[in-house]
């Protein structure tokens, strides 16, 4: 859950606001996994980012980030999916705004399946088709696509950080998988 | 809910047999209601067929239809919206197989919301955002498209036979209005 | 959305950190819709409070307030429902975490269905059927359980302030109404 | 999926037209996960039933089986808990009619994950909280409950029969697995 904000404007946060806000508030996230769907709907790939961590090492990801004083849902999706695939990637959002599940990200790990050191932040979260071209942006390196088979395997979950390898098994079992 | 099944072969159901059928066990439906999707994925306008009714008048409906024997859901799904919609339609099906809701049609009036005199229907029901040109076929006379506020209107959806209304507005629920 | 919010420690905000936050962060809360079910689990009655609003008159409202901290949100479900319906309500949250919507609140009206003047509120909705009995609490005034039908009325929900009128509504059409 | 279905009356399927319709048409299935939940709703054990197979082998099971014509779902739903669980287990169906998924038995292995020899089986699943005494009645041996983590092993997954492994895995992820 790497998000590098630098909002200027009042009604946003300054970075040391910003840091004082999640020792004290919830932070609301959305988290998206990217997959490819065929002509009946049925994915066919799951599209994971590769980041370096905070600790250097390399990890898949899925796409994340804050959403924003006066920001819709929808918006602060649309606008972590362009960061993260670039502006070719038509992202098809779901109609309904119901999440497939609310991730809760805690800063002591245990509480839930997912951590995050730096706050405690509640991340609603999408799977989103996508259908044109996809460009990772910057602190993205790359975006693999992965077969459903693929993307069930144990390892490759557990290398995620965070207890993203727990949404990335919940978002398969959504699709059917 | 008129669906003409002229199937043949071994593995459907003759006329006569499906007559039989619906009066000894639940059939399995599909409800869809297209819809147009802004870049965000927020609906802009609901998709409403204008039908004849058995009785000579005519009603706004759903696109509606029974799934077949060794018929994937979403294979009778994209089979009736290109009956209704014409094979330009591109509809988007969602990735999840869960429907939005499950419209329990009972031959007697009451029992649930919903109504279908000729059977016991169960029917797994979908939003289902459409990208093409869409070219009512068959007995559809006509797609109509009203906006989240037309659609929100009780009369029109009084009118609507069956108890599509209920669905129709469950569904506008789902997509937030 | 009222919430007499008292919490005292270091990790939790003053009232005036929170009238900082509220200009700068969209805040997390929970919407609670209470229920009566029968042994099918269908709905018979739905639970609205009488409250005071901020402009001293009388309006129906559902269960909501704020996730704080490190509070997990099923925690803050809890708390919340025992805070407006009192310590022997039983309430039986779902054993998911999905909320059936996310209704956003935003502080300037019509951007979306909800509105909250003093902020950005990003709420998880869930439906709960109660089964003990409730004692309204603190700022609710009276419980009052009102039948589908009663609930599906218009001029009720128009009456209810925020747009709460709007998720009793689609709560409504999540539990088949 | 065993169900011994001896249904008498005119509208309902001898054994010999159920066997007819079977080769003909979908037929409608519940399925239904029975866990216990703690005070905050939070699943604790996952109970699942070991059966005999046709085969003469155990397996483990969901509680599964037929909807009847004229039967609503929910009513089915608890007609095969108490079949399998006794009359004492107190289900706690969710207010909500929408199934967790669609699970699509097909007689063809490997069309989709599920999979059901004698028919093509469309099943609406559920997970159930179920408070009071579970006593497995008639071909259902023992009630096992497992816990979160005892549900996710692969290994008991895949001894499942049918396909049952994976929708055991699906219902783990949406109750926050």
């Amino acid at each position: 859950m790497t998000d590098v904000v630098t909002e200027a404007g009042s009604q946003w946060l300054s970075r040391e606001d910003l840091e004082q806000a999640r020792e004290r508030l919830p932070i609301l996230y959305v988290d998206a996994l990217p997959v490819r769907v065929d002509e009946s709907g049925t994915v066919t790939s799951f599209g994971l980012l590769l980041r370096v961590t905070g600790h250097g090492e390399i990890s898949r990801a899925l796409v994340t980030g804050r959403v924003l004083y006066a920001e819709r849902v929808r918006t602060a999706l649309l606008r972590h999916l362009e960061k993260d695939l670039g502006p070719l990637a038509l992202p098809k959002l779901p109609a309904a705004p119901q999440p497939f599940t609310v991730a809760e990200y805690f800063p002591v790990p245990g509480v839930t399946p997912f951590h995050d050191p730096r706050q405690h932040a509640v991340s609603l979260a999408f799977v989103v088709p996508v259908e044109g071209d996809c460009h990772p942006q910057q602190d993205a390196l790359e975006l693999t696509w992965v077969t459903p088979e693929e993307a069930a395997d144990p390892h490759l979950q557990a290398e995620m950080v965070g207890g993203q390898g727990t949404l990335l098994r919940q978002a398969l079992a959504v699709c059917g998988f």
